[in-house]
């Protein structure tokens, strides 16, 4: 079966606000065997609202939409749909009770603007937003229903599991196609996709290999064909996992921060962070996981020259000869954050972000990064290409990974 | 003049890996008076691929797409663009050496994959990619333009510029649109909408006001009409300039971030972070910013107690009796970032991000933030609402806007 989704909203259309709503419906809609036909991002203009919805639903069996649910003029959602769907705007005195619950909780005065949030379509029911006041409407135009949900990330992801329970109850499950994914690190895409050749070559019809690359790590996505039965999927996969021997860091999509993590528990052992280059972002990857605590004990970020000699005990004489981007520095960064954190493991990163700040000798993109363990250490020169972000990005994936081949 | 974008690849529809390149290109082009009529994002399928391309090129005077052009197998922009553009697939000879030369700069063996990237349709014209080995590509059909670039976001990034100066050089200067963004903070939407009723009632014909909300700020964007002369859209500006009052944060977009750097920089102190339940994102957010090393001297993630007690020096006492999420520790934790690192101000939190570590008296999304400066110091208690991710960019954003309060 078909999903479409419909993106609404200038704020996503004119690039001020990234879109990751449409990302997380997809992915749990195609874990769940439908197929993502496509996502369409459109402006607050009943037009391009209208004609996006109307096409979607013509291709596809599902249609969620999120975004252009908010109180101010320039939210027409609703009477787009009403438009589509028929009915006329009414006040659902349930919504209204919602509404007035959240706003007392919050101690903030409710005003007609946002009261009007609570007028839905006649022709549409009403699924009670549990974490904002906009709710979530589901309709129905002969086998095709279109689910209305608000654009706030953390409402659309607090609400989807409900409303992959109304669909899976409206459609049923879907066709039954297995997929399973392997995080792979330390190759190419290019040579992967060399050494896979073979076993590409010998997949059964409907089968598909995908790669999907990230700074520091590919994910493979195998997908078994419609209907094929689960032993000889796995045959396959057994030989995809053969094939990848130690490139193969785990099953499922990970994070690098959640390969190290993992591998940190393992050994029970504590992590600490110094990060100049990187500010914060790798302190950031690793507390952004759910129960980091037991591991993470903390982090500093040394932009500094004083910082990284006051807490962290670099030699002023380091720095003074051989300059903060140093192997020397970055290495005296992993081991005074790990004792300043009473930590057994460290990363630590020390570079040029860029645009700014590069030399003939160290050039923009240029990175020292360090890992040390209660048993090994090692620091790794790198040189990165991209801008600020980019370089950000990749020296962080670089560190953890570079911590993770430590802790193999 | 319309433009629509089209991105391609499974790793986008599938929602594992964020788009950010269309937000950036759409950006880019409504600055210059383009109106951006949609983003569809389509898989690595041929017949979705032509289709989204197709349609998207009748309806607009420029396609820019991205993505689908990398070494692999599942990667087919190119032959679908010379089904709809005709030509055949040659190697170019001025690809192929740019690519060789990139990856002797890398050090690495050029295999027979990613010689393949140097294959173009003989119906486009190539300009060279400067920041990787897929090479962007600018088809004409009719009075239709459309600019395939690769999907890796800082090679889209890096381009884009030299792409839309072609894109002018072929069409020229868009229609004139004035258009101007003014960042607001201290206000909710709907409170802001309320004040800015009767602004808007008074606005010409054609003029129009978007509010693109984000935690802690709002953006509003000011779009005139087509060819209205300049005097007026600055009167409408100066007016609203005048109804914003204080709650008018900035000009243009910034980051709560951007307007605390600037705000520092005008008083010439410098910052520290000490952050708990944020982990390192504030100090993320503060170093993603070029040239911010001149006023953010640095941080300490203190997850752990002991790392709270060691490095910023909060007693052992306080967090025995009061606790880590308490009005103490948090002001302790400022003050002790700002010792530890010799900076003049600093940002500190503490909370409860969950999904665990909640309970009746703090429960999940409880955060105490702290602000100080040589002058003035404030805490403030917090009870955001969302998962972990929105607790923490929400706390970020909190605990930035207090020092900008205290800096004011």
């Amino acid at each position: 079966m078909k999903l479409s989704i419909v993106i609404i909203g200038d704020e996503i259309l004119l690039g001020r606000v990234t879109d990751t709503n449409s990302g997380l419906i997809a992915k749990t809609f195609s874990e769940s065997g439908w197929q993502v036909a496509g996502v369409r991002t459109v402006g607050d203009n009943a037009a391009d609202i209208n004609a996006a919805i109307s096409q979607s639903l013509d291709q596809s069996d599902l249609v969620i939409t999120t975004g252009g649910l908010g109180p101010t003029r320039d939210d027409i959602t609703k009477s787009v749909l009403t438009d589509i769907f028929g009915g006329s705007l009414n006040e659902d005195p349930a919504v209204t009770a919602n509404i007035e619950k959240i706003f007392a909780g919050r101690g903030l005065v409710l005003n007609d603007l946002t009261r009007r949030q609570a007028w839905v379509p006649t022709s549409c029911r009403v699924v009670m937003n549990r974490f904002g006041t906009a709710p979530v409407m589901w309709f129905e135009r002969n086998s095709h229903v279109l689910v209305a949900m608000p654009g706030v990330p953390f409402e659309t992801r607090g609400m989807l599991g409900e409303v992959k329970e109304l669909v899976t109850g409206h459609f049923g499950t879907a066709d039954h196609i297995r997929h399973h994914e392997f995080t792979v690190t330390g190759i190419t895409e290019s040579d992967l996709a060399e050494r896979l050749a073979s076993f590409e070559d010998s997949l059964p019809l409907g089968f598909k290999l995908a790669y999907l690359p990230s700074p520091g790590e590919i994910l493979l996505r195998l997908d078994g064909a419609p209907g094929a039965p689960d032993s000889i999927f796995d045959i396959h996969a057994g030989n995809l996992r053969s094939i990848l021997g130690e490139n193969l860091a785990g099953e499922g999509k990970l994070s690098p921060a959640e390969i190290a993590l993992h591998k940190l528990r393992g050994r029970k052992w504590t992590l600490a962070t110094a990060e100049s280059c990187t500010g914060g972002n790798i302190a950031h990857l690793f507390t952004i996981i759910s129960g980091c605590s037991d591991t993470f004990k903390g982090g500093i970020v040394s932009y500094a020259n004083d910082v990284k000699t006051g807490i962290l005990g670099v030699d002023i004489s380091t720095l003074a000869t051989v300059g903060a981007v140093s192997d020397d520095t970055v290495r005296q960064m992993a081991e005074g954050a790990a004792t300043a954190c009473h930590a057994d493991c460290a990363v630590a990163t020390s570079g040029i972000a860029g645009p700014g700040g590069g030399s003939p000798e160290k050039p923009v993109g240029t990175v020292w990064i360090a890992a040390r363990t209660p048993q090994r250490s090692a620091t790794k020169l790198c040189r990165f290409t991209g801008d600020r972000t980019a370089v950000i990005d990749r020296a962080s994936a670089a560190a953890i990974n570079l911590l993770c081949d430590l802790l193999d």
